[in-house]
């Protein structure tokens, strides 16, 4: 878009800002997948008959491709923000939006630990700014129960093990299949999960895979299933929010 | 303790940080609950016969009592630290605890919103400081499933609503009854909870009590069983860490 | 207290936020000293009878435990904050204060090391703020030279070698005779002052016990005899300037 | 790439940053122009020949989309990072590389603007790093007087001019002729450049059309010409700096 | 001026901030160089009958000494603030011109790579503060090419070569004799100059001297003229502007 | 003095950094009152018989003018540095003189409210640093009472309120007469001083002269027995301390 087109729609815009990590996510999938999937799924919103006028009412900005995942730091091909950095960015930018005149964005979370970074930021930037809305989301938070008990049964190792596994690899087979190698996704040893956290983290706690549960099953099908899920639940909300 | 006594012990010592919040509770719950929970917790440690030598080598510090509870500013009587002046004091104190010859440290968080902010803290303390150890803690992480199911079955309202609700007011009577005001525990009206956040936070997603779950069937009993259930799983990890 | 108690009473509310600090005092008194001493102070600001109504409109709020004492870092149980930490823990519960409506607050500071970084959170707190208030005191710019003199004549080393000395021992045996270990009082050795500073600190400057004056003559009535002529003057001021 | 191709390749591996901004650039370009120009170069290092063993270790990581064009704030589409923003996003990422044992990295930059916020962040992240090298590189100070003497004569504005004009729609028309919206490439009015800044920027002072310069007369011919130029000189550099 | 002169006059007054540099200069000019020029532009302002009423509302701010020089940080007697110190700097002391009810300025630059950092002050200390007005100028933008080639014809290096060469030693020749030994201004031997930035900066890259273009046939004579120029060019456009 | 001089000396070098204040100084002293002190005491040590070889190894450097002096933020004519701000330059600064091979260094300081900040700045620039050595003064503290008793006696305010008051105004007298308008030296009213402080500072409490104190009696004689004694006591501390 140039200046102008964005100079002529700007009240009605919704600023779609796609959050993701650079990480490493297991032997099979790309470092950048955190994003790529979260992409994936804005980009989809707007395609969505469903969406109505919402759909050209989003405008997907530039994301932010380095967050948080200083949890991945032991292996190759993570790379991080500080959190102030991390909480800055997403402060300058969205009070950007805000003096451009575009008061509503939409931030599209693809990395749990960069959540809370983010959102900081999201409140350094509303506060006090009166009339602007910004509503945050990481796109699993849209996938029910039943459809994870529905696609997985008992092989679901609960979202917190969701890294590189079932549902990621899914999703990239069904968005970017180019980029998946799934003979390499071997998730090998996986050490006991801890209920708590070391620093500095040590070698004992890490997968030497990066994986925390096998994506065995893993499946382009399941994939469009989740991706479907996530944009029947979530664009009724971005559409009844900024109706 | 006089600095003599912390000269003498340094070497084995292990540090104890506790971290609560500042925030609303509900109409039956102090603002500082958090911190009297993790604080209970703590103070317990040091008196279990299973604890051992790791009792005598544990030493209580100054807690943080104001973290970020941001979630909660809409209500009185919460005070919040930015996410990163949190993280600066996490950073600096553990930081302080490596220059004075103490290498071990224990925190022990009471408040889920402050984590990444602290840890983080703990991060840019530990990083390049070699032989150090630092573990971290959320107490309600050291609950199993079971004892949750058997304790209150459906009435659950999963972690996430457990605030001012069944757990922590069950720990407050078993710790501290005489702050819990019983006959003002109703949570009255709870608003849907959305699966994603808003700003600036609109006063609908807010329950007007400040409870996201009832508390009716909280009982000193239930509290110590909880209490009892953390212990059981959090001081063999300490003891095996710092052995 | 409540958010509910907070709710109703805040707009006649006056905040009261104790700074103390974690850092060596001598071989008898507890690193957290500072604390003890201006929390003490407190505590008894509201139960004193000519506080009147301003005794039930003082919230005692949680205190900061952890400050600045870059001096006694040499010395073991010294925790700091940096400078920069501390100013943004001060500025950020102050504006935490005026966000929820309370706009007066009293910050009865308890060492002199932290005060410039105090103030100056106050100052960012505050500033273009309206219509709030904000004391600062430190206790001891509220005891006259002709107590001290009648006290303590010229066994009286000033204020500034006035750590873990005679007021502080003394204030100490006042409010938590048990915390004292004044078998322990011994200055032994202390350097000759220098009217300037040197940094990194040389060995030489430090008195090996960490006590810069005696303490010999401290009781707990002169400790009394020093709260109360604190109370004298302090009380009259926050009710005349919060009436 | 996987983590694994990375930590196979690391030792070996030269970092390729890329960083843009989103900005203004007239009623015929999109806002991410600089992105997509410098991008557009650092794409085709790779697949040239005369690369060498360079293309293979070039490895392009994620760009900085949002950067620093405060000057364009006054038009619709520009977004920015604060300075220390920027400085601490560059150093952060710069730090990650070598954390993960890539020594070597190529910064890229598109947007004139930026440069001293990015330079700060490299001067941060490798201060004291001892055996680590970085390259800053602006794509235009590879173009010489020579060529665009030939290519536009008395046409040329001056690289300071040079915003949404000339050599930017030229390279636009060669890269992405479908983002390029030629018969918009109207200037229109164009104030007298000033040889000083004034705070805050008056609108007498901005071109209606967000150009600084005509675009008349780019074409794709020119802009692979200019891109030519660019990698005739830069690539020898890489190659003989990262033998 | 003593307070009572700036209240009297400072609805009237135009702040004068010169910004320089401690900085290596060659081995013939003071590492003070860069304020000493710019310092001296200003000074002569107020003298100039051109000047008119603007002279006597003018009012020379204490300078900014240290600033921004990190490429010359590898020859002795260079001292740098980091970008964001000199940013906040910058930006404190113009936001306390404005809250002493100053609302007009005039930044006079004299070293080329601290502006950035200064430009990103004055725009935090504006923004948002409505009827302000400041101006920044660097003195070698108000020098035509004109006067540079007949003063210079080809001996001319560029104004990016021109550090401690044929400007600043002649206008240090005009201002400050004294402080010039000539008889030192060897330039030596002078690497080729780099289309880009290496870091750390390699020894390879500096010239000995620290001069990156010859000083010879710089003169008192030539720095009279090249004064005269800026003013001639900057006086009218201050008077202009703060009318 | 150039780079080479610099380079030649700076094994033996001790630098000399003077910080004062720009800040209301009653009606008859200039704003910049506090740095005229500071650096005429570091002027005179220089030319000092008893300096001995530290008169040669002695190097001034550019003062701090900008500084902390937000007590006096309600008078015009003051200009501050937020309180980390100048840290920051104080931290920068002398981290630079360190990376210069320039060990060892004097903080002269003339304004009591920059004091904290400052020796952050050299804490933070000193820690871990190994072989360096920075001394802070503030000149006052080498005034002793003797002296004070011999020159005031009972006209002496306390040295809290010598604010452009005796001494200050004596010690301008001798080192700056014709920047003195002792004619216009009138304290006026003066409100009773308050052993605590208020945010926002209300009026009542500011001397509507700026003077804390009366200057009647000062001269120039005064002014040069203070100088003296300061001289007296600090250069053999400084020769001491840097044999």
């Amino acid at each position: 878009m140039t200046w102008k087109d964005i100079e002529a729609e700007r009240g009605e815009m919704v600023a779609l800002i796609v959050s993701g990590s650079v990480e490493q996510h297991g032997p099979h999938l790309p470092t950048g997948t955190d994003l790529y999937i979260a992409m994936g799924i804005a980009d989809r919103i707007a395609s969505l008959p469903e969406a109505g006028d919402i759909a050209a009412r989003l405008v997907l900005l530039p994301p932010f491709f380095h967050t948080y995942a200083k949890e991945s730091d032991g292996w190759r091909g993570t790379l991080n923000l500080d959190g102030n950095t991390l909480t800055l960015v997403a402060r300058d930018i969205i009070k950007g939006l805000f003096r451009q005149g575009i008061k509503r964005a939409v931030l599209l979370n693809g990395h749990l630990e960069s959540y809370s970074f983010l959102l900081e930021g999201i409140e350094l930037a509303t506060e006090g700014c009166g009339d602007v809305q910004v509503i945050s989301v990481n796109w699993w938070d849209f996938i029910g129960d039943g459809l994870i008990g529905e696609l997985f049964a008992d092989r679901w190792p609960g979202w917190v093990a969701e890294h590189a596994a079932l549902t990621e690899t899914s999703i990239m087979l069904a968005l970017h299949p180019e980029l998946v190698r799934e003979e390499l996704a071997e998730a090998g040893f996986i050490p006991q999960p801890l209920p708590y956290k070391i620093f500095p983290q040590p070698q004992e706690v890490r997968p030497p895979s990066g994986m925390y549960a096998p994506a065995e099953g893993a499946s382009a099908e399941i994939g469009e299933r989740l991706i479907s899920e996530v944009l029947r639940n979530l664009v009724p909300i971005i559409r009844e929010r900024f109706r």
